[in-house]
C-alpha cells in the first residue's frame, strides 16, 4: 500500500508516449501516460481487461471503437473487453491521463499485491 | 464503453458522502466520490480487491493502514487487498476523488460490462 504522488511523477520522453507506473497488484495496474504534443498511443483492445483513461492534464483525442471524441480534464473513456481503444495528443500543450487496467495482465504474482 | 464527463457528474449531499457510479464492468467499478467539508468513507477493508482514490479536486486526509496523509490535487492512495482503507475531508472546500476497485465486487453479471 502507499500514497503516490502522481503529477510529481511525470516525466516526458522526446520520441514517444512515457508511461509512469504508479502502482500495480495482481487486480489491477496505475500508470500515469504523460504525452507530448503529437504522441499517441495506437488504437488497441485486450481480449480480457477492462480500462480507463482519466484526462489530469491537457487536452487528447480518444478513440473507442468506431467512435472519436476530444477530452480535457475531469474526462475519461472507457473500455470494455476486447474494444479497440487509443489516444491521441492533437494539442500543443502536454497532456497526462491516469490509466488504470484491470485485471493486470502484467501481474507480478498471484495475490501480489 | 462510453465516454464519460467525470467532473460534470459530481453531485453532493448534505448528509454524507455521495457517490457517483461511472462505469462499472466485472473487472472493476468507478465511481466519483463528492466530499462536503466533514464528509467522510469510514475506515474499512476488502479481502479480495484493490481500490485507489485520485483526488481530483480538493484536499482530503486518507488513512491506510496505520499511516494517515493529507492529499491534494494530482496525488492517490491505493490500498491493497485486506487493507485498512478511509478518507475524510477535513478542509473547508469540497472534494472530488476519482475512485476505483477491481475486481468489481458487485459485479453485474459474468463478462458483463
Amino acid at each position: 500500500m502507499s500514497f503516490v504522488d502522481a503529477l510529481r511523477s511525470a516525466r516526458f520522453a522526446p520520441d514517444k508516449l512515457h508511461k509512469v507506473g504508479l502502482f500495480e497488484t495482481a487486480h489491477m495496474f496505475c500508470d500515469l501516460y504523460c504525452l507530448e504534443p503529437g504522441q499517441s498511443q495506437k488504437s488497441h483492445a485486450h481480449a480480457q481487461a477492462t480500462k480507463f483513461y482519466f484526462v489530469v492534464e491537457g487536452r487528447v483525442r480518444a478513440r473507442l471503437g468506431e467512435s472519436e471524441r476530444e477530452l480535457g480534464p475531469g474526462e475519461l473513456a472507457w473500455s470494455a473487453p476486447g474494444e479497440v481503444h487509443g489516444v491521441e495528443n492533437t494539442s500543443d500543450a502536454r497532456a497526462l491521463l491516469l490509466v488504470a487496467m484491470a485485471p493486470n495482465p502484467n501481474a507480478p504474482r498471484p495475490g501480489a499485491a
